[in-house]
């Protein structure tokens, strides 16, 4: 088990290992050759930066039972099931890291919420694998917010600033190798006040049913990522509004929202 | 008016500025630093590669009225226009370069198609920019076909592997700069026989609108594309067939369709 960080210090971005409460440099990237250095630093004295800008920002729509059927609910419509793992995407001009601010535009309505997603990270090229060996090409797991504007996402014909607005998908803190997504469990806190738990891999299509199945037409490279989804019923967040999302064996994902 | 290639040569890729029949290697990028070098290769004796690897590559979905009015009238159903320019995206492992070939997937259906699109290609990082000065952002301009295959574009929830499956999107053969879209008309043809033609900027909404409209949410970075949407009823593509989009002043995107 290890959890790859990328920082800046000293107006420098690297990778580092964290090891408790110490970053150790490390030469290269988690994706290719590297080589951890003696150089170390204290955790709290580095910015986390993003753990990876991908090549291509993978992201599953609608992938828990719970959420499906509780939104159904909420909207006073008949629960509908994707019958198939169908992927979407997300774009990299919204991501920021882990302590950095959610900006809510300032014409976005008060339906602006959080949602909480385990994140797989690749680490092997990847093309036309069976789901027996999908995970293999995962390296490691990290956390997503996919901040999203449901008024948009009602009367836009795409996502496009509904889930893609610049600041919309915080990412990080890490990314931690070696874990079973079987284990987990998130908790999504506002403010300190725990507004969901679910258990993490309680999907209608886990990763390597979408691995595969991507990877039948499309090749995945080293440092895309895949989000996997949300469940509960998220709630509105507002500006001055603290978003942690915690998973089991990764971290904690910490954002604030501050007015646009 | 400078055209931009990205080439191999001995293994190593450049970008380089194309006159006449001759390549000169260039030092850098043509979205940073960069200077020309006396290097020069015949362009026939190099490999194209696709002009830019984009961080973010955005594509309108529907932007010419005949098209949408052709488009219903197969279907048999009633022309729906976009009523503003919602921004939609494709992925970079769909990306091949002039000349190299489009693999048809053995489960694809016989509505396999091309569409033929200009590319605006940014040059600087852009947020809230205004209509008017949206195309001094722009680099130049190049060409793209936006494979799709239809069944999948009816039957899946995204257009993942209806328009993003690996090699679905050719680009190329490089940019142009100095350009103006009012002046240019694309053509297509298939195996030599012009299957449409139309003028290229009869757009619903033009590059600068949705430009100015994407950079109100979003950083549009150096090196990002935006690909304009196609005109006309496109005709099913098969094995064997060699597909060609020319856009006048920019030049010809040639591609092969093979069997996957």
């Amino acid at each position: 088990m290890t959890t790859w960080c990328r920082f800046k210090t000293a107006g420098k971005t690297s990778y580092g290992i964290v090891e408790g409460d110490t970053v150790f440099a490390v030469e290269g990237t988690p994706f290719g050759e590297h080589k951890r250095t003696a150089q170390s630093y204290p955790l709290a004295s580095v910015k986390l930066d993003i753990p990876v800008r991908p090549e291509t920002f993978y992201c599953v729509g609608i992938n828990y039972k719970d959420h499906i059927l509780k939104m159904a609910k909420k909207r006073g419509v008949a629960p509908s099931f994707p019958p198939k793992p169908d992927i979407g995407y997300r774009t990299n001009n919204a991501l920021i890291a882990h302590d950095e601010d959610i900006v809510k535009p300032a014409d976005a309505g008060d339906a602006f919420q959080y949602e909480g997603e385990l994140v797989a990270v690749f680490g092997k090229r990847c093309r036309n694998v069976s789901k027996e060996e999908a995970l293999d090409y995962v390296l490691g797991w990290t956390i997503g917010n996919d901040v999203s504007e449901r008024g948009w996402q009602k009367i836009d014909r795409t996502l496009w600033r509904a889930k893609n607005s610049d600041t919309f998908k915080p990412m990080g803190p890490w990314i931690v190798t070696g874990l079973n997504p079987d284990d987990m469990e998130t908790v999504i806190r506002v403010n300190g006040r725990e507004t969901d738990r679910f258990k993490t891999n309680n999907m209608i299509f886990d990763a390597p049913t979408y691995i595969s199945e991507v990877s039948k037409y499309c090749t995945i490279e080293p440092g895309d990522v895949m989000w996997m989804g949300t469940d509960g019923v998220p709630e509105n967040i507002k500006p001055g509004d603290v978003c942690e999302i915690e998973i089991s064996g990764i971290g904690t994902l910490r954002n604030k929202v501050v007015q646009g």
